[in-house]
């Protein structure tokens, strides 16, 4: 059985635009509706046939569904929650894919008191923006996060975790505020020391950025993906998650000033301990099928 | 013509590995010999053929070169020159492959006084390590950098420039100071905070090390790459080339701590700006073929 038959993505980005075409792919019979704040989004949309129907204004979208997804950034979801209150039907079910859920499930409670709301995250995604950027495959293998509203629908949190096992993803449970501590380490701090470093890089007088391009395969380069990340995206997100980053960041500059002494001071036993055992960090994530085992991310050579 | 017809490779580890496939493949009349202190891995390129003869001792290898080319780990790079010292033609040239060149152009020069010595760097390399690691591609479309030594002999290091474009690679030519510094930012500065980052990860206690591999992909798993790199390799590099990278790592603590404050204090506007214009760095170093351009590094999707 599906567990939805009417689905709304609200967001036709990187992630909703994926959404839509894996939804097409592994569930066809699914009504598919689709809505954007940007017109020019909704045309691209439409012309790619991604959706059975664009509608031009959020409330309109969801009149019809059973389940409706936000694909907007964070700091966009309670503003579009409210937009679509006033249709929404009784028995929908509301879910999001924002990397935040403690904000976003207090945003969308307080913006739809009374509506089943089950936010979720699937960890997936590429430093593409837009609804040309998605693809069918994109949360295949990966995890999505479901984070339950305490007291809320169990049966409607199942029905979303078994949609996002059908776009073939594996399915985690936590709370909200464990979530968004996981994600700060896993996901955010990453993020802002990748947008840092690249900064840097860019700024430095005596070192030229032509020559920051051209050697960058001594590593810069692999820094540079993630920091080609959507800028709106990534503001809201440091902004939502602020505590649990801050946190985090706060971590890593402790273990940064570590090393920074280790190298002042010449103690080359304290760099190789330290270097010999975050090798096993990428054995785990390769065996666990999380990248792919290939050397140098299987770039290509020649 | 040929630039050398009798190449010896000592250390034969990914990059000497690769050397010597490269070699064979493009110069296939080159008689290379190799050397490398742990006799695992010389028993290994034995049986792999990488080289026509695999010397037992660092001073057999290189009785007949014409090129001598020094792989191994940056702190390494002096004690290797003068145990060749006494076997060493006049009229060889002597060259290495670390990722320091002041340092290891001095040690070279007070191990081998009166010898044609031409560092060099092909900044090309993957996380892996070992014999059987290297592959002959590795230098194909990457830069070598050649820093000659002052009142060096200039049709040696022509020579050089030249072995290495037979390899594949661009060669561009600068002061061993500046490449130091250069290398500081776009290689040893990465490695660093991916080293940092990955251990931070590890330490946490209410996140457990499986949740930190499980959602990897949100960012995290990029980061594990470089950090899965050759442990003694990046301590000596650390320990070799320190005042730059202590220089370099001042800069980023300060960008990142005007990046902590923007969040601290909400201010997206700070976040926004600074997350737009690293996007253009990813697109020049696309552009200019130093990485690939798929997205999410051409990652394998389900």
């Amino acid at each position: 059985m599906l567990p939805f038959a009417r689905v709304t993505i609200i967001g036709l980005g990187l992630i909703g635009s994926s959404i839509a075409r894996a939804v097409r792919e592994r569930m066809p019979t699914v009504r598919l509706t689709g809505h954007d704040a940007d017109s020019d989004v909704r045309a691209v949309a439409d012309r790619m046939g991604l959706c059975d129907d664009i509608a031009d204004n959020a409330g309109a979208a969801v009149t019809d569904a059973d389940l409706v997804i936000l694909c907007v950034p964070v700091g966009a979801m309670g503003a579009v929650a409210a937009e679509i209150a006033a249709d929404l039907p009784a028995d929908a079910v509301i879910s999001d894919v924002g990397s935040c859920k403690a904000e976003v499930a207090r945003a969308l409670s307080e913006a739809l008191p009374g509506a089943t709301i089950v936010p979720a995250h699937p960890v997936a995604g590429t430093e593409q923006s837009g609804p040309e950027a998605g693809f069918a495959s994109l949360f295949q293998g990966r995890w999505c996060i479901v984070t339950p509203i305490e007291g809320g629908d169990p049966v409607a949190a199942e029905r979303v975790a078994e949609f996002w096992r059908r776009l073939g993803s594996d399915v985690e449970t936590m709370a909200p505020e464990h979530h968004d501590r996981v994600l700060a380490v896993t996901s955010h701090l990453p993020h802002l020391i990748a947008y840092t470093i690249v900064g840097t890089a860019d700024d430095l007088a005596e070192v030229t950025q032509s020559e920051v391009i051209k050697f960058s395969a001594g590593g810069f380069r692999d820094f540079t993906r993630i920091a080609a990340s959507d800028p709106t995206m990534w503001r809201d997100v440091f902004l939502t998650n602020r505590e649990a980053v801050l946190e985090m960041l706060q971590r890593f500059s402790e273990d940064l000033s570590q090393l920074q002494r280790a190298i002042r001071w010449g103690d080359g036993d304290a760099l190789f301990e330290h270097f010999a055992r975050t090798r096993a960090v990428r054995r785990s994530i390769v065996e666990q099928g999380q990248d792919d085992a290939a050397p140098d991310f299987g770039r290509t050579h020649g």
